[in-house]
């Protein structure tokens, strides 16, 4: 069997790689005599390199050729990703991506225009990297009705945050020697401010709840504002703080969000460390399960991808019914709605502020830390609507409220 | 569809529970209108019970019915389950087990039944109960080497030994505790003495390595001879002890054994405790992932269950490949000449046995715990073959050896 790979970056390359490195047992397991790559479109020039001979520039050659049968998306972004993508699927080709970012804003596109003709559009590296999640999620839960969707699906800000707890290190330094070790990029916005957590979650939760989520409905906070104090307080109340992308059943609704949490060291989330990612699932049957492994990494996620594309040689006659329907108006309630508590960090009159603060809220649990300040207090408060722990902290007058950070039991 | 249930005990009565719990997204799933459960094989009466009107005593019925497709043996041992499973196949239904022993000691005879008669075999729930584990692994995987899988494996030791850790309680007085929360058996023999981890490494060692490995052929070490000294100094070590099958790729051969072992705290496999189970995977392009949940209960072993009736379902015509190939002569090397290192606890003249040690391993490390006798010690040998190191052993003389326990690094 043929195959193409689109984009000759650090997937692309590493898709080419694994297939070269493991190719007796990727044709067997595809149900093959082999898989080969024919084409690799870049527009680069990559003289001297080992694939050199299968680099293409014109689009055109991918998908006229009817040899190619199964199509690698490494490109990343929309543009001309989406395009590419889409004639690919009319040509009658599967497509396998890695790119989150097209998941997330234009699957339910994709997986109709895949199922109309009668092709598979799979997409296992854009979530955890290398982790097996998207499948075990479709088939192994058939039997269960999934409530919640929850994990660590950042490996940058993981990494940032490990940092910061084990080795006290600062928010700045520790995204300054992610970059150096290369885990984060020059403009790290999209990974700091949870927006590439924020694609993973809606793609994680579409596929748990059945319809498409969009990530501009999802309400995302990244870690910029986490500092060595709240990390101090959450090791006082015993856990540590991760970045966590969540979704919920809420009804006929859901919840959706990504920010950073207080996650419990009794927690398997909380032992999740350095770039590493884990997807959390709760089912009606099975209970809690965790899926765990590198996030991201070139040999990683082209594993990730190379898995679909034995999967999509293994089903080129028969269709994998697999994905999710369109998305429906105000289907994922505003965040003041959801149910959640909240971590408090404060500056004030300690002893009178902690006292309206138990008027205000009730049973407040007060956290402390080693040479505080003597105007800092901490406490996390009880369980109750956002919108509502927000009109009484409102309440809590004369403080500066200087952190602020969810509270959640995985 | 139509289905029968072999064994309503706890996880055939579970399968029958999750069926009706989720009986529309089942059949959705499987791609059938609908999927039911025709017959229910039990010797005993359940009078009064939901599915009192399935239930049939004469598994001729099920074996002879055209109607019924998908088998489900849920009823353990070999006898009569290997007879029934091996008829099921070969009147050309498909069967899904959790009976690990069934597996583990038949499973490549059962695998080449299916083939013949071009129906499917599988067992999900026969390692991990819900953890979805087999699927992730023989798929998911599909594009790399597995050169390693491990795994806590055992739910009621991993609860003896995380009351061991946790809550300094004796083994003798946390395998009651286990029995009295249901977790362990009366006759608790099979999993404390490893044989139950035994079974499920085999299974996991087959899929990971292509040729059926069985129990007969891997040591095999329970948990009986720890004390909470050795928890002691595991954690001075800055890790805790676990009871850990693990399988391996040495040349052409495998190492495979079950036996107690330290496990760093950096390590994912720490933090697992209670009746949790996991089960580590390393890949030569995946890299370390790991598989997290309940490895037992009704509902969570159910679901793993149901969810490759849904698979079977959907693959009525189609069989997957799927399985490994036949046993080989001594496939598993002897655990003598398994790389390993040995913490060891010892009674004697401590300094002059510590001095000695030395001597004789080279660069151990020692280990200190508090309000140790006078006369106790332990240290972490350096890295040999099992069987150099046990000769080595031999060789601190006047000393009385009190635990030795294998140091692994997952």
């Amino acid at each position: 069997m043929e195959i193409a790979i689109m984009g000759y970056g650090v997937v692309g390359s590493g898709v080419a790689e694994v297939i070269a490195m493991n190719s007796e047992s990727i044709a067997e397991k595809s149900l093959q005599d082999s898989v080969s790559v024919k084409y690799i479109l870049d527009l680069r020039d990559f003289p001297g390199d080992v694939n050199e001979s299968k680099l293409v520039k014109d689009f055109n050659v991918i998908v006229n050729d009817p040899e190619v049968k199964v199509v690698v998306e490494a490109m990343g972004g929309l543009k001309p990703a989406f395009d590419f993508v889409s004639a690919c699927l009319k040509a009658g080709k599967s497509v396998v991506t890695s790119n989150k970012e097209l998941v997330a804003t234009k699957g339910d596109v994709l997986l109709k225009l895949a199922e109309e003709n009668n092709v598979n559009f799979m997409f296992e590296a854009s979530v955890g990297g290398g982790i097996p999640v998207i499948r075990p999620m479709a088939q192994c839960l058939a039997a269960n009705r999934i409530d919640e969707v929850a994990g660590i699906l950042n490996g940058t800000t993981n990494f940032i945050l490990t940092m910061m707890i084990y080795n006290s290190m600062s928010f700045e330094d520790a995204l300054r020697l992610a970059q150096d070790n290369g885990y984060a990029e020059k403009d790290p916005t999209a990974d700091i401010e949870g927006f590439d957590a924020c694609r993973k979650i809606c793609i994680l939760a579409s596929l748990a709840f059945g319809k498409h989520v969009f990530p501009e409905n999802v309400y995302t906070e990244g870690i910029t504002k986490i500092t060595l104090e709240d990390v101090e307080y959450a090791r006082s109340w015993g856990g540590v703080i991760k970045l966590l992308g969540r979704a919920k059943r809420v009804g006929d609704k859901i919840s959706a969000m990504v920010s950073p949490a207080f996650v419990a060291n009794a927690s398997i989330l909380s032992g999740v460390n350095d770039v590493f990612n884990s997807v959390f699932i709760r089912g009606n049957a099975v209970g809690d399960v965790a899926f765990y492994g590198r996030g991201a990494g070139k040999l990683a996620t082209a594993s990730a991808v190379v898995a679909d594309v034995v999967d999509c040689a293994r089903h080129l006659e028969k269709r994998k019914a697999f994905g999710w329907g369109d998305a429906v108006e105000n289907y994922v309630v505003d965040h003041n709605e959801v149910e959640t508590s909240f971590y408090i960090r404060a500056k004030g009159d300690k002893i009178f502020a902690l006292k309206k603060a138990e008027e205000i809220f009730g049973d407040i649990s007060i956290l402390t830390r080693e040479n505080a300040p003597e105007d800092e207090f901490a406490f996390v408060t009880p369980v109750a609507k956002e919108g509502e722990l927000n009109e009484k902290l409102a309440k809590l007058e004369d403080v500066e409220i200087l952190g602020k950070i969810r509270v959640e039991n995985y």
